[in-house]
């Protein structure tokens, strides 16, 4: 639970505020040839300032590499990266040393260690999904026959009603919302503008296709392929809730609704499994969804307490998403394509 | 992700035909005077066989603790258990060792392994979950002071709308539905009763409410308490989606809605987070839905392919539950006390 | 460190006097079809009262499987094992409740978790090893191409001279000392009859020898074949020293000495680098020695302490080995067998 | 095996001739106040170019640790460090691109991964003892109680016959050689100078003593206090043999010898334990021996072979050490504090 990935693993490190962002990628087999601009487009895609519906922090979000890559291609050893933090403003934060901010880790941190960095929140600041971008980009090269598209399917009440067959999911950067579906897209804009100019934030969900997975992949017990996607997704900040396939709804169905059947290819007439059975894909799409709760910051005057249990107001200042949705994409993506290059790697062991 | 838990941990094995199913606890803090039958009630809760709402397969599901524990009490070492399958009928189960049945994962098993136990799903089996609550029933004990509480909030299109802050989670059981409100539950009872007799079944969810965890449990990055939580419950066999506090609702909010406010004691006005900030507890409730699609196996011919994609029809017989979910509580209850005192045993490491 | 092996797994349970020993072996490849023989073969050698040189308690030590195994093939699915204990007599310990015996276990399990199977060391018992014979052997056959053997190379100060080159190790079970030199068994074997006469105990070492290994094997930093080795060693109750390729003696050379020269097909002209180099195997012999101490139950009276620090006299009663390094052969082989099995299966992810 | 460490863990990456060393340590507990200058003290110890004996590649070895730690003080949140490589001269390495040198890693390293960092080892270079050094030394903060000291007990032939008793182990720096008995230390120096001026280099061992641990330290079964300082100590580079308490010579006594008589306050008469009785610390010294090949690298010509098998001629360069164990003094001490760190953590989980 320190790390993430099971053979493929992941340990990071970094705070906001602090001198960098980094991690040590471990057991990515030799000899892959790295795409290192591959990489960096995800940090791009990741990056704030990027529209005017994101938060205006500066930062070039250049990863380095440090090791297990010679001449191109990766060695077999562990692969440590870094990111500098370049926009850091710690005195921006000073007045929140004694003050915990609603909806933010500040208590809880600070109940669970005793001291905390305050600046920015930390290492609960979502900035630590760099680190998760940077390693699930080059994961994804470890398993290039896979697709893994994500998209933004609400922003508070307004849905992508088409299902994402009926999408054209290469078309998802297209708009800033990153919704593939042209006329949603606007109507989502303009709700966040809305919404910003208000001082205000609102949440959203995000839908994730993963095309051509072979069957077979999962483990059948603690290591479900739900499982696994579920927990990689509810460690992103602000997520609160996953479902895969039929979802909530499949609660309401009745098992002659619900079931798949079989096509005598295998392949299988409906798809509300979501590509699963058992905990192990079935060779069809796996598709899930995420629902991300709306940003905590807002740029208008809210009510709190400093440590001492006395009341203050605060306010967030100028460089906040109103919408996180459209910069959680890339994190979903590639934070999926790190999921399952490591049980892909694992499932090669899986016969005598 | 091939045991369970970080520093308590289980490992299991077992198959629904074989000879038992078993596991091995590690890492139980020494000194804990185990009450066996506590544990045993848990089981008898899971039970098959217990109304006219689930299988019928007769087993007396009863636990056996092999080691790590003396004159009553634990000893530090691990605890070795089994449980003895007892109604084996692996010759009901001949006729599907060359066919898949629709959503089970018969064809997943086959493409991964190369190798099928076809008897009852083998180690695909929901009877693995007898393993969760034994264990899980032991984990609580660690924990007396937290009160873990699940039950029935939906089956199919039937919601219970009162909130949990207005039930009586000590009436749980007094329903063979398990929804602590008796005019719920007589309707959700009526419903599966209705879809039994087509030989259908009807999916449905589970709440659950842990009340007095201390502020300060959960990892911040990799093992945030809600992912922790996601892992357990979408490891659940027929699992389909988890949300936490205001859950997929919450992605539908402003931040100015959906921020909780501080009272000057650091409780919160409102709990929209769940009991959850930043992955780590605050103190305030913790609680949960789990969504569980319907039973695949129907009692009612289905058609579907042998290994050859050659057509056959399928029915099932007569050992099935119409509704997972009441059996579900006691799973989704000791699962989550297993996570729990595990997250809350790694917390006492944390400060110098 | 609560399980064994990084991705084949042992985890364990048991104590001397409890209802069973048992363990969970997970990640074995489906497919392979088991000799049970043979698994039962290894538990057998390592059985006491065999000879008159070891200790007469009567056990079957029989293993039954439980799970993983379907028409005698694995299922790639955990495979859990029991094998119970026949000959408990807890009241022959009674005496032991509260003293400490010189150079047990007791004083410091005592010290650690305040409570203590006194039933023949409870957990601390070498009985444990069975455990590790019992998946050993199993794990021996995933990799039926290399050749590990083992046999007693000192016993006392009697040295077995002649390099494992010029030995047949095939000969080793010939003598019940288990050394494959018939003079220098015979030599040992009167010692340890000598030895034994005085009711004393008497120390010996262990060389094992790996052939056939492919280069390649070991991970280069952490997971160093010599160090998973050595581990796993000197994690047998009475090992005291592990030591491979020129081990301390490699301590007095220089390096034009202990340098191992190419031919021109890569083997090496000496192998005093005991087949690995960097931590990975090089394709020549890997070899080992662990030391073991002399059996600390001795048959006749020493003084020693109670739990209040009053002096007691104690005596072992008539079932315990003088010498215990033949009946470590067998542990010795397959503890490695189990060991290059888990990393063989590894490297087969090291390249792309 | 691909990190160090239980709870208490280091991940770690680095190539000789990249970029940077580093590591991430994870779970430091928070609130701990840092001593920078005692952690670049041990990585000064450990520096090459201290004196004639050792090689003289110019670093700074500087440790600059980038997270999880904020005002001086550790956060709990993962620390992570780097040592940047200054004196790359990977041109120096180019000849070596298709030679494999004896005794060295190259042809291991190349039939694993089937691609090698030629320069200076690459990962299989000992500069990666940076990175235990730094987190060890950071660990040994954890545990001012325990006193680590370790010495050169041996070069070549010639050994420190007093035993550590009789030694005052706060000398050991006071010698080039890292031995503190003055005469000893005087002829072992003479001993390596006469090897280097041959080209050669000469093996030796390193003693190490633990003392002020308390009793109850160490797991029972798999991490046994021995196995996982064994493990530690096999893992460094040019490491042959571990032994602890009476270690090889052990092997030789019988168990009347042998055997730790106990004092009334539960000391033990005489030692040869080693402090360790089951795998669990008992309160006195523990103490260990590792033994240490001679380096590979001689600056005198050797006959090899490329990797065509095609006879060449190497000669190492100028900048090598002809001993290695001064220099492993702290990494030895630095190691086994990380190790003791983590099993004293893990230790306080053990009782309810």
């Amino acid at each position: 639970m320190f790390s993430f990935g099971n053979f493929l693993t992941l340990s990071t490190f970094g705070e906001s505020h602090g001198e960098a962002y980094g991690g040590i990628i471990q057991n990515v087999p030799a000899g892959l040839t790295i795409d290192f601009k591959a990489i960096q487009h995800q940090l791009n895609r990741r990056r704030p300032g990027q529209s005017s519906l994101v938060t205006q922090r500066k930062e070039s979000d250049t990863v380095t590499f440090l090791s297990g890559i010679f001449e191109g291609r990766t060695t077999g050893t562990p692969i440590g990266f870094h990111i500098r933090n370049e926009d850091q403003k710690p005195k921006d934060y000073q007045h929140l040393a004694d003050t915990y901010r609603p909806s933010h880790a500040d208590f809880t941190y600070e109940q669970k260690y005793g001291i905390r960095d305050y600046r920015g929140g930390g290492r609960s600041s979502a900035r630590e999904t760099l680190n998760w971008v940077a390693a699930g980009a080059l994961a994804k090269q470890l398993i290039p026959e896979v697709q893994i598209q994500a998209y933004v399917s609400s922003v508070g009440e307004i849905f992508c009603e088409k299902p994402y067959q009926k999408l054209d999911l290469s078309k998802t950067d297209d708009s800033e919302i990153r919704c593939p579906d042209p006329h949603t897209a606007a109507r989502m804009t303009a709700e966040v503008k809305r919404i910003k100019k208000e001082g205000n934030t609102i949440g959203g969900t995000i839908t994730c296709v993963v095309r051509n997975l072979p069957a077979g992949i999962g483990e059948p017990v603690f290591g479900k392929l739900q499982a696994e996607l579920a927990k990689a997704m509810m460690n992103i900040n602000a997520a609160k809730g996953f479902e895969y396939g039929s979802g909530f709804c499949g609660a309401k169905m009745t098992g002659a609704e619900h079931n798949d059947i079989f096509n005598p290819d295998f392949t299988t007439k409906t798809n509300l499994s979501g590509g699963i059975q058992g905990g192990i894909s079935n060779g069809m799409d796996v598709y899930f969804r995420v629902a991300f709760k709306p940003v905590a910051t807002l740029l208008r005057p809210q009510p709190s307490v400093d440590r001492d249990g006395q009341p203050v107001t605060l306010e967030g200042r100028g460089r906040h998403d109103a919408c996180v949705v459209p910069r959680a994409v890339p994190i979903v993506e590639n934070l999926a394509a790190f999921v399952l290059a490591d049980l892909m790697l694992i499932n090669k062991l899986r016969t005598f």
